[in-house]
């Protein structure tokens, strides 16, 4: 029996809005000679997310000449029904004034010799944590069940296959009815996807594809987006299961085109009810069961070495995503001999691709212990970075003196541990600006939850490389990549104790719980938005507790004006984390 | 004949999740002798907005444990029928695992000897621009008529009165409805809001009141929180109306408890149909009009004396909340002698409450003419401010000096310029940090628009005072500052060509289009989201036209970074505004 057509899976992405990319590739593929089904991701035809931007006049522009270009160069063809691009796109609904009335998220069908044609609108929208799509989108209302040369395809966009008591209805429930009543067989499931990457997601994608497919008796096939958004990473990772049997897994983190012919269905293994909800919502961000098990502590399980390889890759791409799209190949990191600038510039070392720089700026100060230097070089030169050297010891004498001199007022305690951290902060631009470098930015998760750091000093950069990893899976990650790149940062540097040298003998602990506390305190305060009384139920000792929820509490403002953090983890400041700065502490 | 009772109109606010407090003025007007109706706004139980603050366990503890001891407060009174309190809260419904299931923004009845009980839930959610409640809140399906005393009243929250077709429906047209069916009398219509302050809205609430009054023929009292919550602003100025009567007013941006007596009801002049929607949505935010009716700039009418004396109102008021918020009372502006810097430190010097200290930091470098010290020594005399000089010239040839020296670079053109901004950014946070004084940002949205600042330089600060107005309404808002209080400001800094001082004979004009030019091509761009397109259609120079829009289109990683601004137009900087870094450009 003949399969009758091919998958042709487009993981693949452009920049937001560059339509003259976009347009180019999808006429090169309606021109190409393969037959068979195409599929892209999700908002292919303008990218994801896109926020206001999809409401602005220029875009709308630039967006109906694209869809009136390809529709022109398609008619031109001749017809052939033999092939189909099915690609994720905007559908705008303008009243008589020429505003739009309705914007929906929506799988184009483009047959060569024919327009582009709406076949089906997105119903689920997904509108937690960094979702907002309950703000631009109107759902669809229709099940989503298509033909092509005679096959029967289920069309899905997305949140679609992941039901929830936070939304109305499970679009595979209904098509399941639809089957039934029209009494039709299934032969293909389709979910175009633009779905960010964290920790684990991959997994349960495929999981959750494999119980549809077993569901609605079908092969269920994933496109999913690759590309990296601000902070946002799509991990591409599309793939093709029959109900228990994953067939093909797209590339993580990298483009994939690939072709897989169309495998036989099987017989549907149980049937879907109204009530199958896959589980609270909520349950993901509270998370109770740690409460009520009484287990004690960690939450925070350390990463172990397949984490670690994942991390790596996704702040790897993130990295070069940002780069890519900033058009700057030349980097500049701060390093202080600590761990986090240490593992920062490894890591951008690792990403450098032909005719990309980087350089180390050391900038030592009264504080600054010779091993802080002596690391810095050796690790500069493992890395084979050239290491620029600017003592501020000189200028942060002067600047004390213009204190005395001009304000007759000492610069003393925080103000001149400050000051410090500051003065760095405008020379890395300074030197960023000289030599045209984008700035990396080497603060943690836990320094960000609590405020250790400088704002407009340490805290400076474009992007931050280590922001969604805790202190503690920083040296996580530090010690898989000496293990797996022959110890390339100096061991030294991660048995040292974190310090700011920003005053004599300062040392992190001195201030901070120590981090394997404070680092699972952070984690059931912010992943799973726990109240002191539970951490404390859990065995976190009472004290660091609450000095760990104070800090965290008081600090709103300095996340406030932080860079895009690239996201690894489930639940990451940045976009989806919004609390008032301005609120009562308690 | 007897009106039955008195209107208790509570425009008052506490800070959110200030429950102790809040606990405190339930439990006082529960206990005081005042019958009547007392009516609280939107969400007065936990404050607006809260953001994923209503996740957080410690968040749901505290409030629920204040619910539970406002019952038993008023179930250990005398139960007294001829007094209700209506009070906006939170209404969680958990799941037995102790999750919330939903959160609804609902108003709580409470009767002295009763217990709180939920008589209506919120039925339209904003969810544009700076709103994102469909993001936590389940809204209401059911009309809210309430009976108090043999009266039936009306009930809605806030958005409930502006129905649009990003709704459903209109819930006055469904209150409407209800009485035909009962056959009802309407005897008031009561709106608890949190209502956003920007400049014209307060003007729209009455007229829409008003209509409603109209239509369902009972009085309209509309009572709406006041406060500052980071950048957003609630102004109060509740009103009560009946048909065209405006009876009363609330002060703006200032507690009101206010005692009115129920006025008699009107006829219904006329009758809502179920097409009544107000306006398109996207109405306000593209505004084609323009476009179509040829009509040429500009766009922006520039601040008139009202205008003015209402943002500097809410200025004021936006600085006040914020520094009771902080707990701060020390105050710091760093003044370079130009308009945005002088208008900031007269604002701020106008706010100053008994207690309160305000220190202008003048840090004059090469490029600082002479002019720029002496007026701003006259500006600090005029307001009796100590002016602190901190001279750069020192420091700036010292850090040119470590570049030669250590880097074998000099430091030139664009890193020469920015290093002075930085260097002063620096000092005057060291300064902060010595003093213990909050720092106000001097960027105004022109500067913010098109980048024409220094990230970590100019651009530091706490909260923006400014960036909400452009650079011609700087000017509008300091004449008028100017005739008010007797010319405050020196008329030379008035007429002065606007300078960043960063190199010789440097002047704002050289780089950017002209102010009034430049100020109406972004108005076009932000508020109505024209396109480059429709604004030279609109007479806008070409050439300015497109300058703007590259330099707008490239600076989202500085607005990304920046402080929170007070919000006092219609479209803003900030939460509301939400563009991708990352993006193709055209």
């Amino acid at each position: 029996m003949a399969h009758g057509f091919t998958l042709k899976i487009h993981q693949t992405h452009h920049t937001i809005a560059d339509f003259e990319k976009i347009q180019e590739y999808i006429l090169e593929v309606l021109d190409n000679p393969t037959k068979g089904l195409h599929l892209f991701p999700e908002l292919y035809l303008t990218g994801y997310p896109l926020q206001d931007l999809l409401l602005q006049q220029s875009f709308i522009e630039k967006y109906k000449i694209m869809l009136e270009q390809i529709n022109e160069h398609s008619l031109g063809l001749k017809l052939d029904e033999s092939k189909a691009l099915l690609l994720g796109g905007l559908n705008y609904t303008f009243d008589e004034k020429g505003l739009p009335l309705k914007i929906e998220n929506v799988i184009f069908e483009l047959i060569p010799g024919k327009s582009l044609k709406k076949i089906y609108t997105k119903r689920l929208l997904p509108n937690y944590d960094i979702f907002d799509e309950k703000k631009y989108f109107t759902p669809g209302d229709e099940c989503g069940v298509w033909k092509f040369q005679d096959k029967n395809i289920a069309l899905m966009i997305c949140e679609d296959m992941w039901p929830s008591n936070a939304h109305p209805l499970d679009p595979a429930y209904d098509i399941q009815l639809l089957l039934q009543k029209k009494k039709l067989d299934l032969d293909l499931i389709i979910n175009l996807s633009a779905s960010p990457y964290h920790l684990g997601k991959g997994e349960k994608r495929i999981k959750r594809g494999s119980e549809i497919s077993g569901s609605l008796g079908a092969p269920f096939v994933y496109i999913n987006r690759v590309g990296g958004e601000d902070e946002i990473l799509f991990d591409g990772r599309s793939f093709l299961v029959n109900e228990d049997e994953l067939i093909w897994e797209g590339k993580l983190f990298e483009a994939d085109i690939s072709e897989l012919p169309l495998p036989d269905k099987k017989a549907p293994k149980y049937k879907l009810d109204d009530t199958s909800v896959l589980e609270n919502t909520w349950e993901s961000l509270f998370n109770p069961q740690l409460i009520k098990s009484g287990a004690s502590h960690p939450i925070l399980k350390p990463l172990d070495d397949v984490d670690c390889a994942r991390t790596l890759a996704a702040l790897k791409f993130g990295i070069r995503e940002y780069a890519r799209k900033s058009g700057i190949n030349k980097f500049l990191v701060a390093l202080s001999g600590g761990i986090d600038s240490t593992l920062v510039l490894t890591i951008v070392k690792l990403c450098l691709e032909e005719g990309q720089e980087l350089e180390a700026l050391f900038m030592p100060g009264y504080y600054t212990v010779p091993a802080s230097f002596d690391l810095s070089e050796k690790l500069c030169k493992n890395l084979n970075i050239p290491l620029k050297i600017l003592p501020i010891k000189f200028l942060h004498t002067s600047i004390r003196n213009a204190f005395n001199d001009s304000l007759s007022t000492p610069l003393e305690g925080l103000a001149d541990e400050n000051i410090q951290s500051r003065l760095r902060g405008a020379l890395l631009y300074s030197r960023s600006n000289q030599a045209g470098s984008l700035v990396f930015n080497t603060s943690n998760k836990s320094e960000l939850a609590v405020g250790y750091s400088t704002q407009y000093g340490d805290s400076v950069g474009a992007l931050s490389v280590l922001g969604d990893l805790f202190k503690s899976e920083v040296f996580n990650l530090a010690g898989y990549i000496n293990k797996k790149y022959n110890n390339l940062i100096p061991e030294e540097i991660l048995l040292r104790p974190p310090s700011a040298e920003l005053r004599e003998d300062q040392f992190d602990e001195q201030t901070l719980p120590a981090y394997e506390i404070l680092d699972g305190i952070l984690e059931g305060l912010l992943s799973y938005r726990l109240s002191p009384k539970n951490l404390i139920t859990l065995g976190f000792p009472r004290e660091d507790v609450e000095k760990t929820f104070n800090l965290y509490q008081k600090v709103e403002f300095k996340r406030f004006q932080f860079c895009p953090i690239i996201k690894v983890k489930p639940k990451s400041f940045g976009f989806g984390y919004r609390i008032p700065i301005c609120k009562e502490r308690f």
